[in-house]
């Protein structure tokens, strides 16, 4: 197995070999689409599962709406519909036919054309909200609380496996409330749902946040976010929660008779996570090995490798490996023994180093002599011997040490690339020579921020909601500012 | 809450009213897409899940390929592509603008066509084989076992609530193996997989057969499936297993070297069950006062009404209701307390007899006193009292034991439902009077099942797995048969 390009030679390659190496996905024959594979689908099902719980802890259930949208749904909510027609996937046929001049190929069928084109949703509060006028008509229909996992559609010039693909997988909730105070308390709540999910089940520290205006959702009134930051310094956003305002029941006339029996329009949010948020556990955790994986995401927790000579061997290590196998089991451990004749113990090795195994147990002759095993942790690359007995408490616990300690690590990396600059000078000379997260004055306005993108590739990732107030001067207008924003390249 | 329509009256309304009134689905703005409310949602959530651990437990993973299909990929099965060109949406376009005329509209960008257009998914052999053409290259590449849980389009012109419409939700297996004699194993192992989980836990007897050449799937060499027998007697295709044979490894050149060191097409085999599964549940087990479920698929399997005068009464009834609420938590089973105040319990009865609850528990100030509850079954419309004391046991059984009824009763219908007819004149009569499945001789040919389609409607719907061989002549050729085959009217 050739080695991966290295992330200080290249993260971008190191990257991209890593996806296809470790069987996570692989480009497929339509332009920007993956082939999300197994071992990667995986991965992505137990985020989901995790998700899912949450979703219906906090009250809300799934549905599922069309994959089209009408173009006159679409345009309906302006703000919404021009910022998503630049990369739109239209149907606007529904019948190929045989082609007269080769009987071998099919061709559109003319006759076939649509009346109305139809858009692949590229988010769906369009035919959602069409839906809801027809569930909403007194306070008692509020709130709505659905999600629905589903593909979605956005076509992106340039694709990056999981970070930037045409065709994703999300979730995307969508809730109906009779008051504002109410969904903003919704978008505030499902921010910290996405934040909870991300630090303590993908072990990625995340900084709760607000967009400013220009990088908000298209129709959204505010837009919060969770920000991540990559091992390369670049930020990348694995979550945003929308308050809606009354934008879409005002585009889709979703009125309801409210406490009072007056008429209102109905407040909105809407929530999102996607198959990014692969880009993000890789970028996170991952090295020049391969994958690292908290174990809480692995779909092999545990892997068990024999290191022995002969088959004599092999059958006494087998008895006491299926053991163990059993035993860890049993306390809910995914575990896999590997036990191939074709393959040699440091094939085995480097190939789940690259899988992101959390803990590989390897068994030889000698340790069965003495009642050991010796245990390799994958975030570390630690190894230590340790006896077989009870040896399924041991590796439970280790693997709760190993959640906190891959957690604690990129929460170590990440304040350390956290940096308060005062200066526009300071600002890009840490944005070169350091990257991260850059806390800085910022004057509030578009034409500074526009400023700060064009000439330094830097946005404002968002305005931290613990921000504490501080005066300071913003960096090139020089107008006096509250607050720090935090500014980053971002994926 | 106005009644359902009878089944008596009209099947086929009463069974729309019954989609919408019992909150499964609705119609969208989509012309045949449907919008899966969160009742009906949950349903299919149970049915998935359920569906996705056999699959797992016989060694298959999931996997995600692109919605999209280049109409390139799409022509190379031809049989494949020749049965699903008529009625395929394509993209065409990928970007919306101004529409200069109306600055509110959206015009498709001519200039943004796409050079080969898309297809949308009806199924996925193509996109599928020609990824696999990059995993396969030695026998020891195989079996690939994957499975995909997606949406499909199908373009339908006459559509109905998830028996037909246009875009559904699916599950599609496609694996590729060494050998013929595999991939035919596989094929029907996943026969049995399905009957098995239509049986037990959707509570659907169901034959197994084979289909006939004129019935088979596009590009298949055999099409096995299982049919269901709905109330009004007519039969319901609830899903299908092909062997592929080398079709599409041919139509994609899939190779691989086999054990004996020759270079040869991999072999096939898909396999599907679609949202159209809650169209048979539906109608094999409702009545004329709504759903009735099996407690397995029940999204609430008991339902707690307390009938009370009064708020001191009502507090009585809610201590003791929370405890048993609790108790049945405690063994896992779904259960809802609905002690809202604005709906009288008549009402409430009404309500969870039409979302098919299985069980209702009644509870008044009489039985407080007498430390009894009234359980009605939603299966039969049974009412007892019962102690107390010990309640959750007793619930636990019987949810347990009404699984097993509700398919009896269901079985008992089918197998009454199954007429054997020895000629035409027969046939006709019990078809036009009974309906159900019909077991008569057929002379093999695609002539005689197409002309007692036309003259009756009724198809063949399977050549069943365990027929024993009978030597008979056939309906209207009066040729010599070596077996009977399955006729019936289909959904």
């Amino acid at each position: 197995m050739a080695k991966l390009t290295s992330r200080a030679e290249d993260y971008s390659k190191w990257y991209n070999e890593l996806v296809v190496k470790a069987d996570l996905a692989e480009n497929s024959g339509v332009r920007g689409c993956m082939v999300i594979k197994p071992y990667g689908y995986a991965i992505w099902e137990k985020m989901r599962d995790e998700m899912d719980k949450k979703f219906k802890e906090t009250g809300h259930e799934n549905a599922y709406f069309p994959i089209f949208i009408p173009k006159s749904y679409f345009e309906a909510e302006e703000q919404n519909a021009e910022g998503f027609a630049k990369e739109c996937a239209v149907v606007t046929h529904y019948r190929l036919k045989t082609d007269p001049d080769n009987p071998k190929k099919l061709i559109v069928d003319p006759e076939a054309k649509l009346e109305e084109e139809l858009i692949v949703r590229p988010t769906s509060e369009a035919i959602i909200w069409s839906t809801y006028k027809n569930w909403i008509q007194s306070y008692r229909d509020l709130p709505i609380l659905i999600n629905q996992w589903a593909n979605v559609v956005r076509w992106e010039m340039r694709t990056r496996f999981f970070l930037r693909t045409t065709e994703f997988l999300w979730q995307e909730g969508h809730t109906a409330h009779a008051t504002k105070d109410e969904a903003i308390e919704e978008s505030e709540k499902m921010l910290d749902v996405y934040a909870d999910f991300s630090e303590n089940f993908m072990a990625i520290p995340v900084i709760k946040g607000l967009k400013t205006e220009s990088e908000r959702f298209a129709g959204a009134v505010e837009t919060y976010c969770i920000e991540a930051l990559m091992q390369d310094g670049k930020a990348l956003q694995a979550g945003t929660s929308h308050f809606l305002g009354q934008n879409f029941a005002k585009a889709f006339d979703v009125k309801f008779t409210n406490k009072e029996g007056k008429i209102e329009y109905a407040w909105a949010t809407s929530w999102g996570t996607s198959t990014r948020l692969m880009g993000a556990l890789i970028m996170t955790h991952s090295d020049d090995l391969g994958l690292v994986l908290p174990p809480s995401l692995a779909p092999i927790q545990v892997v068990i490798v024999p290191i022995f000579k002969g088959e004599e061997q092999l059958e006494q290590i087998n008895k006491v490996a299926f053991e163990v196998q059993a035993k860890l089991k049993a306390k809910g451990i995914s575990v896999k023994y590997d036990n191939r004749t074709e393959y040699k113990p440091g094939w085995k090795f480097a190939e789940y180093e690259l899988k992101g195994v959390p803990v590989r147990i390897a068994m030889g002759a000698r340790d069965l002599e003495n009642k050991t095993v010796e245990i390799a942790r994958r975030d570390n690359l630690t190894k230590e011997t340790q006896p077989i007995e009870n040896i399924e408490n041991y590796i439970e616990e280790l693997l709760a040490t190993m959640q906190k300690d891959i957690y604690q690590k990129a929460l170590d990396f990440r304040n350390s690339h956290i940096t308060e600059v005062n200066s526009y000078d300071e600002f890009k000379k840490v944005l070169a020579e350091k990257g991260g997260f850059i806390s800085a004055h910022w004057d509030g306005t578009a034409e500074e921020e526009e400023q700060i993108k064009n000439e330094t590739k830097a946005t404002i990732r968002c305005i931290p909601l613990d921000n504490k107030l501080e005066e300071g001067v913003s960096l090139i207008s020089k107008k006096t500012s509250k607050q720090r924003v935090i500014f980053a390249k971002a994926y």
